[in-house]
């Protein structure tokens, strides 16, 4: 609190991050990090760019990287996507940013679910965006029909967070056919561990714009890049906000490895492959300790006890230095978030489930 | 231009930052790179990040950075500095449109010189601060009793920027003293180039926020870390916009290059020393092209000459592939700056100058 700040620092309530705890030997399954290490290539592509070139700014437009994720999902989504149509930015958490004061700001009111990614409503405070949330059905479902109503753009992530849900495209297709008047934005920090993305979906709709991360399913949390696919003309309000913020986000070495994490198309799959085949694994051990799992189409469950409170849960697990994610908030507050991690972290998770369980 | 902008986007002129052309073989002293490369320990340090751990987030608050660079400026200003006064963030760049979000907007206008970097009146177009430009002197210096006027925050890079003039910290410490109810920020993208940092006040004056880069003194433009020192209460206004927008902006191999940059102080006292020694050549072989040169304490040099029209020269050097910064504004538009490189690239630079001045 001071004289000094500009008023709207007083009225923010920032974003609070899953923790990062700097204690060693930890099974970390807070934060969905990939249990996986980046690519060979990734690294090497980093250590490729440690080099007297660091001396120079790095390309402001990131060209080269745009190029490769357009023919990327040009080949992933059976499209034709342009460089023209891809933003990137310092993690897809910048590029939502930006996609808030850009995309999201208008007289009528934003919509996103009640329960999903915390992060939105931040953003709202900080761009002065009035929104409205939508709650999630019964089964925690989003229910497309519930967002007929009069907005200034809708946005989730698919599949949702913290619930793991999946939307199919057919019904994001017909949200986009009923809501053409404002952008929707789907964001796919998870879509890789078992959905279609929408990115086939951009030459059909001017109005929507799907955003992603390298985050998860390339394991490269730890670099910071995100991306943005869709109409040139949404590139554009992106770009001149970045343009009147940052002109150089992503920095060379982000770039270089970037760029390689597309290229290693086998490892990718096989991460994925290998991270899909642990979740199931964990929810059918989960299930088998009496816990309620919902349907996760993303690199971690959703999941409640019906005899043993959530955030007691959560506590105990962390004394055994097991960490999840447990939120605070109305109708999912018997619930923990957990990461999958490898097959071995899952199994010690389980084990000491079934003791606090048995307690 | 489309229905889906927000209304702020269609009012944006954003910042175009000079050129960063694709081609090889130039010699470019358009940016104010540093042309010697980073220190070999920077480089190790970012192949030595380049490990399984990317597949992590990195800390959000970067707190071994900002310790590192506490304990930097503690030694080299004489004062205690904490790690609670220093911000970290992707560049100064994204530093200073946290510091106008944060600090500057205010109902009284911002105030900063009329010829100055031409990022700020973007920042406040960005947030919609009201600001008024105060003129430089008849020999391009900042006159501080010209800032004694109604104001909402101040801001000028000392060494100012495209001048190259330096202000005394006797001068910016009159001008704390006489400017106690708003915001001072003083960016420093180039002090180490001859100048003395305010960092040495910031225990003296609540209302000073000085802003530094490791793209200029420390060769790192392509790594992309700025920071910020200053009170702690301005130091949390800049946390919140920030936890407000993007959690993680440092990446895990960013931080690792910038601790190794500010544990190298030989190399980059030796660095230093090269940049200042051939910017005193360089302006010694302008001058006797028959060029006016304004003293710079910066990495770079302001010039004119009396015959030759600025545009045209800044052409034709592009012609024999030299690339200067010229800025059709009014004052200046008869100015070149040109940024020191090596003393090879300044010399081809000043052969090629005294051809064309010959013609």
């Amino acid at each position: 609190m001071s004289q000094y700040w500009s008023s709207l620092v007083h009225t923010l309530t920032p974003y609070v991050p899953g923790e990062q705890p700097k204690l060693q030997q930890l099974i970390k399954l807070n934060t969905n990090e990939n249990p996986y290490p980046p690519s060979p290539q990734v690294l090497a592509a980093i250590t490729g760019a440690a080099s007297a070139d660091l001396r120079l700014y790095p390309d402001p437009g990131s060209d080269r990287l745009r190029e490769t994720i357009a023919a990327y999902y040009s080949r992933e989504s059976d499209s034709s996507i342009t460089p023209q149509q891809v933003f990137v930015g310092n993690s897809s958490d910048e590029v939502l940013a930006h996609t808030f004061q850009a995309l999201l700001k208008h007289a009528l009111p934003l919509l996103f679910p009640d329960i999903t990614y915390s992060f939105y409503p931040v953003y709202c405070g900080l761009y002065g965006i009035t929104y409205r949330s939508v709650a999630l059905d019964a089964d925690f479902r989003i229910q497309t029909a519930d967002y007929a109503q009069p907005n200034g753009g809708i946005i989730f992530p698919n599949p949702n967070a913290p619930t793991g849900c999946l939307l199919g495209l057919e019904q994001i297709a017909a949200l986009l056919e009923s809501n053409r008047d404002s952008v929707v934005v789907i964001d796919e920090a998870y879509i890789d561990f078992g959905g279609a993305s929408a990115i086939r979906l951009v030459n059909r709709y001017p109005n929507l714009l799907v955003v992603q991360t390298l985050s998860k399913s390339r394991s490269l949390a730890g670099l910071r890049v995100g991306l943005a696919v869709g109409h040139p003309d949404l590139i554009e309000a992106l770009n001149r906000i970045k343009n009147s913020f940052n002109s150089y986000p992503l920095d060379r070495v982000a770039v270089a490895g970037a760029m390689a994490a597309f290229e290693d198309q086998a490892y990718f799959e096989q991460i994925c492959r290998a991270v899909i085949a642990t979740r199931d694994r964990l929810t059918q051990g989960l299930q088998q300790l009496g816990f309620f799992v919902l349907p996760s189409a993303a690199n971690f469950v959703f999941a409640r006890h019906p005899q043993h409170d959530a955030a007691t849960l959560a506590q105990r697990l962390r004394e055994q230095h097991i960490i999840v994610r447990h939120f605070r908030l109305p109708r999912i507050e018997q619930f923990l978030r957990i990461s999958v991690g490898t097959d071995a972290e899952c199994d010690a998770l389980l084990t000491t489930l079934a003791q606090l369980a048995g307690q």
